[in-house]
């Protein structure tokens, strides 16, 4: 159908931007890996992006309001009972494929030992949260409820392509009174649907669904999605689950008073499970930004303009410092005194006037807007004469003449409203 | 000797210290991690701590005066040729052990064959950057130098523990004109030395040596550590390599046309090779911060007052909020009203007065002075009266009597001057 042309034509304009732009690394094998949510090698921009998006995971999380703390678990474990992805050294193998007086059985018997005493790498961060859940129990005072979150990599079983997948996960494992816990799950249902919609420029992209019971995990009683509609199908950005306390008894070996934990009653934890993919968040986030506008000055054939109007807390670069007609060397300077600024305000800039490709002003906006870059600043002669600058809007593309004095708080009060929306 | 006797209690004080305070979490197996200066499970504070490292790192690598990109590369690889920890996944194992119509030799064959197309996982940074050289040439329009920095997870062959080691890995790799490599080698042996002593409270402690030629790594022509002197003695947190350009070459497969920079003439880079270990950073920095005095108003034989002066820009939490005599309920709404304030200027905040145990005043200072809290802010019934509070600070002891409308700029200001030193 014509729609899902579309579709497919709106992925692969986006994959290429996203290459030609500096947020992924060339190569189909690494366009691929991230059109199916999975790490991939960044560029500098998409890095950024991400750190931003896991920063901003990171304090709604662990907000005022709530009694989240940060943990830091291991990604490999020796422990024989975890559920994760075991892995023998290829070191190890060796000698013992070299032993030319084992039988047959013998090395086989060598092998599967190996096996049972080999780490595994973790699968997500549920189990490491569980087992923190003791010695956490002081800082609460055993007061429920409260959380644990963590982000990282995690490693998924190789599939075709050879690769053990590696994801950026975010978790929160929230613990809590036994009878509240289906309030919890909507709770952080709402909460976690919110948060995704904060950033969106189509908000409408985003949404969230119970998980039918046929799809229930084996330990979970309910169960609740956050989707993302991609040109291609909706595809889950995180997902939480109601657990019981049956894998929190597990882990602990059963022992109940290590557990328990003030409520009113002394009662087992109810366990919340909240599981984002932060790289396909990313990838969410460009789907959702990039805009494709017809330019109205074009005389040829249906020109497009195209904007990545990310949200200003997410856009990896804040603003592109150039510079327009006069004497390159006296316009550097008054560059590099401005990049300096903006460094110790932490707004993140581009500094284009570094660039010695000859380019005209209208390639510049093309490349910035497609970087996602929320304002340009030129710098010119003129500067030099009345310190007088041009700003250019990425949103409006409307220019504006501001005195160099103002830019830096300008841009700083522009960036914290969006953030306190 | 009687001076290694100390060493040694310095150490068991602040391996205890840690684990009571929420740095590492508890375990012998997991102190020993932590003391080898591997990645180990750490609680909210080390977490935090390590966020904090983690972010001076990047900013002072990236900032303003140098051009150096982040990138993110993956860390496993199914490229066969790489340097990496070659892991077998036991699913692919098994079916082979089973083939019970198999020969021995067939065996040994199919396994050697699997271990051949297995994934890596990365030692380290070094050869992602290396792939990374082709495509951010572009970035930077084929000019020298420039640098890409990543940091995140490393893994180490396994040793005795059973354990693959994980460190958390910072990596510069700087491509310079072949000319000036060694000038850089020195330019950022100076900068990083003085990095680490802008946050420590003894900065002798920090160190910085060539490395002797007889521990040169096989590609490099030249070697500096930046070391910290722990009370066993130094270990290396920062090392650096001037390395040539061989590696490159190899990584490229010699297609030197590829590779060439503008720098005057057409050459193939140089690289240097910056790679830190921020968990034995953490370790570095809470040894160096913990101060033990003598305590002058002690009757008993020699109590001691712990402090962790951890730099302000480091420490995990910076302010604690309690209550003091009053009527709880009342007070403690003042207190959530003050978190929100707090949260909002990203000052991180210890929710104290959420605490139910009942704690006497010298309880709480010593409990934060081992934190490494900045600040204790005691609201009492004399906050709601006159709108005064008491703030005692970790480094002066002293308490001081401030009004609630000034406390947050307070703090504010405390923090980024620190900052900006």
């Amino acid at each position: 159908s014509s729609s899902s042309g579309e579709g497919v034509d709106r992925v692969k304009t986006l994959l290429q931007l996203c290459v030609d732009r500096y947020y992924v690394s060339p190569g189909q094998s690494n366009t691929e890996l991230f059109q199916r949510g999975m790490s991939c090698c960044y560029g500098p921009l998409g890095m950024e992006l991400r750190r931003n998006l896991l920063q901003q995971w990171w304090l709604s999380v662990t907000g005022p309001t709530q009694q989240v703390f940060g943990i830091n678990t291991l990604s490999s474990s020796k422990d024989t009972a975890t559920d994760g992805l075991r892995f023998v050294e290829s070191e190890h193998l060796k000698p013992i494929l070299e032993q030319q007086e084992l039988s047959k059985e013998q090395l086989v018997q060598k092998i599967q030992t190996l096996i049972q005493r080999s780490p595994s790498l973790r699968t997500g961060f549920l189990q490491g949260a569980l087992e923190q859940f003791v010695p956490s129990l002081e800082l609460v005072n055993r007061k429920l409820p409260f959380g644990l979150a963590e982000t990282g990599l995690c490693f998924q079983p190789r599939d075709g392509s050879g690769c053990p997948a590696e994801v950026t996960q975010t978790s929160l494992v929230w613990f809590c009174p036994p009878r509240t816990s289906s309030q919890w799950l909507d709770h952080w249902s709402r909460q976690r649907l919110k948060w995704w919609r904060q950033f969106a420029l189509s908000p409408s992209e985003f949404s969230s669904s119970d998980v039918p019971e046929q799809e229930l995990e084996e330990s979970a009683t309910r169960g609740a999605r956050i989707l993302y509609s991609f040109p291609w199908g909706q595809e889950p950005l995180e997902t939480l689950w109601s657990r019981g306390s049956t894998e929190l008894l597990q882990t602990h070996k059963g022992v109940r008073t290590k557990l328990q934990c003030r409520d009113g009653r002394k009662s087992i934890p109810h366990v919340i499970s909240v599981t984002g993919n932060m790289d396909r968040g990313v990838m969410a986030f460009l789907s959702n930004s990039l805009q494709q506008l017809k330019k109205e000055e074009s005389k040829q054939k249906m020109l497009q303009r195209k904007v990545l109007k990310l949200h200003p807390v997410l856009a990896p670069v804040k603003v592109a410092l150039d510079i327009g007609r006069g004497t390159t060397v006296e316009l550097r300077q008054v560059c590099e005194g401005l990049l300096q600024e903006f460094m110790e305000a932490k707004i993140s800039t581009w500094p284009g006037y570094l660039e010695t490709k000859p380019t005209s002003m209208e390639q510049l906006n093309t490349k910035y807007d497609e970087m996602g870059v929320l304002f340009t600043v030129v710098i010119s002669e003129n500067t030099l004469e009345s310190g007088l600058l041009q700003v250019r809007s990425r949103d409006t593309t409307i220019k504006e003449t501001k005195h160099i004095s103002e830019i830096k708080n300008f841009l700083s009060r522009y960036i914290s409203a969006a953030d306190n929306i």
